[in-house]
């Protein structure tokens, strides 16, 4: 069928036409099927269809399909109707609990990375593959081709180093004194880090502040070599570009499938060439993964996801029912790490977690003996020299190196908590505290978040501040405290619980 | 935040708005989630992103909500982040294996009704009733909130009978028999079908040949009462809505879960006010019923529904592996069945099952004594008072009560299919027939299908001609002749079935 070309400029992130209804029913296409476009180059894309904002005879392409076939308004194309893409049928076979085969997981990855297939069918997959789970080889087969369909570090030297944490646990900064420890002791360690999607400030929003986080793969590459360590946001390179693209379909869906989670973590690892890896499983109440036994699963089962990679992984079950450190909020958290880096002062809980699993990289790579680690990661940070090389870091990057705690700013509107009575505190909300931080401006507005006084098991005084919450805007102030008034993120022991027409503020 | 409205005259078919990515991190939004737009109305919608299609400060309103909202460009309206709906959560619940409540699925249908669930969580909900299907009780609930989100026929008198088929077997047309020999007894039949989505014609297709096939509840209602029976497109009226909603994510996916299936059927009997329903369900290979176990496993769970609702069922597994009659496409099935009225003559696979079925209805409505109903029913074609009765039914709707199936016209364009070899018809592929009928142009061009000389089990002598394939148009001929040339739809005992370089023309 010869139809008119009609340009649509909006980005849908996918190959997507319009057609009238009649156009489509003569050609026999139906909600959800395809067509192939013939012109000088060939493009197959998802149908929608309208009665009235495309006439017959017209067909409007949204700004992707244009792109690809640098059409102009008025030029005729050949249209017509597409069978669905094997995938389709792949993604069905999930969902009746058949094995994949590797080749259709290929060809599986390689229409996700390539917008292929629909949000309903992507939603299929990861609905079935939540409810069904992948083998131990479908998620070899799937990390490996997340890895392929990407962009790769290759290092000439070894070993790489890396780190990831599970999530879940708020104020998690240690990657900002893990990596400075691990490439002061000669390791290389090319950290990509995620944004806070559902938090209140990732890894990579936390280092913006001191320093550009958006490379490309090429510049990881020449800045690891360089300095030892970078600190990057992976959202700017296209290192497993699939694993980006599902996480789009299960964040609406709020699900993590465990097969999905497996790939994502370790393709992301794969790809930057890492082949010493040490896993933070934040384990308790409030985190991803609610008690040792299931962490203990997933650490069996990331280890041995390594292993058919050829990744030697590390893990360690770390408590995650209270926040690392005090502070939540990207530059609260990164006065926290600085300050440490800067004068050793800081909370146990931070200081002690980042030069655990530092030492653990220490070990892995080589720099320290066996059950040396944690000392040597401790000292790195006592003799200065891991602050050294996190200026080297942030000077790579593009920032400067001279910055110090006191000069990073926080939101000018603060308000207070106060606890209702003397007693300890027996309860603490990871994810009151998270969303508290999140009402008052974070990850967004970087001096935004929530500084913790006191935390679970310490006595506190009635009237005596339990959190301070910053915001840059006042609204904003109001409305985390309007929160923390209706869901408290901190019990007092003998506090009245049951009355909840008046809940005292805490 | 206040936003400036910028219109998108796109028809999306959901309360959808379109954010620039500055904003909408200001606003702490992401994919798939959703703000709520406050302004003299108040309406939640899901947001999509762009970097460069709407600035920062606008908000691009899809039609639905600048349609709902009645706002004018230019004019501000104020967005927050909204929650996700309560379904989505109850959509969690599914995926977990959990049972819902029966005011769980109640929201939920009330949502799918109102375009309030992306496609994404529409696709989570059938994959995972796919996978796990739904309760008995939680599938009456879903029965019953469809019926109840929709338009209601009710009416004084009773029984009200109906008629289902499941669907699969090509050429089922009994409906254009069945219904005129029920109301000719006295009986009401307010017949809602559907049309073809991946057959060569629905019940609609071929009725609308005849007369208007769209009308309102309210005038189905009338008419049934005035002549006793109709045969309308369902998708003209707003009956269980949600089902038609349902279905738009299912068939992308090719699935049809068994809980949805049952409450898809079950809930547009319910709302046209049936009481007594006969089930038409084709059993064999290429039908949705691959054996009569599976076949006797729907059937008891049709009845058992039916039971909870109220409503008697009866169910009749049928021969499906061949087509019912010698004919697919519109025009000529309506030529076969109008033929059978006008005459008798026709084949016997078409008037055994249509009197079948009819004489369990009447017997069902106590038009005919138990073990009567398939005589009653023959007799009444005979007699001629279907043939009557059907002549009111078109006049009612509109059509011309006068014609005779010599009226009916066909494709101009016609070809051949032929026999290879003497033999015996030993494989007739439904799927074949079907697919070479829509490449012909069927359901669209009503004109166009498959005429079968030769079915399974008959003996066929070499060059003569198995098929005759009718086209409206002579490109659609070709392509139909080139599709049985590459995928024979009958196979005769002794032909060469390996040689796939040069398949002989069957």
């Amino acid at each position: 069928m010869q139809l008119k070309v009609q340009p649509i400029d909006i980005k849908v992130g996918k190959y997507k036409v319009v057609m009238n209804t009649i156009d489509a029913k003569e050609l026999g296409v139906y909600e959800g099927d395809r067509v192939r476009i013939r012109d000088h180059v060939t493009l197959t894309a998802i149908v929608d269809f309208t009665e009235d904002m495309i006439s017959p005879g017209m067909i409007g392409l949204y700004h992707e399909v244009q792109e690809q076939l640098q059409r102009e308004w008025t030029e005729m194309v050949e249209v017509e109707a597409a069978e669905k893409p094997k995938s389709a049928r792949i993604i069905r076979k999930v969902m009746d609990g058949m094995k994949l085969e590797r080749d259709e997981i290929n060809e599986l990855v390689r229409d996700i990375v390539e917008e292929n297939l629909s949000d309903i069918e992507l939603a299929a997959f990861l609905t079935a593959t939540y409810i069904k789970d992948l083998s131990e080889d479908e998620t070899e087969w799937l990390t490996r081709a997340m890895i392929d369909t990407g962009e790769r570090l290759e290092f000439s030297t070894s070993p790489i180093m890396d780190k990831h944490s599970i999530g879940g646990v708020p104020g998690n900064k240690i990657s900002l004194l893990i990596v400075p420890i691990v490439a002061a002791n000669g390791l290389l360690i090319p950290k990509t880090s995620s944004r806070a999607i559902t938090g209140a400030g990732g890894t990579a929003d936390l280092m913006e502040i001191l320093a550009p986080v958006e490379f490309s793969a090429r510049q990881i590459k020449d800045m690891t070599e360089k300095v030892g360590g970078v600190i990057v946001w992976g959202g700017a390179t296209n290192i497993a570009p699939a694993d980006d693209k599902l996480i789009k379909v299960e964040y609406p869906l709020s699900i993590d499938p465990h097969c999905q989670l497996l790939a994502s973590i370790m393709a992301k690892k794969g790809a930057v060439g890492a082949q010493k890896v040490v896993m933070d499983i934040p384990t308790g109440s409030g985190t991803k993964i609610p008690d040792v036994k299931a962490g203990r699963k997933l650490a069996r089962d990331l280890i041995n996801l390594g292993e058919r990679l050829g990744m030697d992984v590390d893990c360690a079950l770390t408590y995650g029912s209270s926040p690392v450190g005090r502070t939540v909020g990207p530059a609260l958290e990164v006065i926290e790490a600085l300050k440490v880096l800067e004068t050793m002062e800081g909370p146990n809980s931070l200081i002690e977690k980042s030069v655990i699993l530092a030492g653990m990289l220490l070990e892995m790579g080589g720099a320290a003996s066996r059950g040396q680690g944690r000392d040597l990661a401790l000292e790195t940070l006592k003799n200065g020299k891991a602050l050294a090389k996190m200026k080297e870091i942030i000077e790579i990057q593009g920032g400067n190196p001279d910055v110090t705690y006191k000069d990073i700013a926080l939101g000018e509107f603060t308000a207070e908590i106060k606890a209702p009575a003397n007693g300890y505190v027996i309860e603490f909300y990871n994810k009151r505290i998270v969303q508290a931080a999140r009402f008052a401006g974070a990850p967004n507005d970087k001096g935004s978040g929530v500084l913790i006084h006191k935390k679970r098991g310490e006595l506190v005084e009635k009237d005596q501040s339990v959190l301070t919450i910053y915001a840059e805007k006042k609204e904003k102030l109001e409305e985390a405290v309007k929160y923390c008034r209706e869901y408290p993120p901190i019990f007092v022991e003998g506090m009245l619980i049951e009355k909840v027409a008046d809940v005292t503020e805490v």
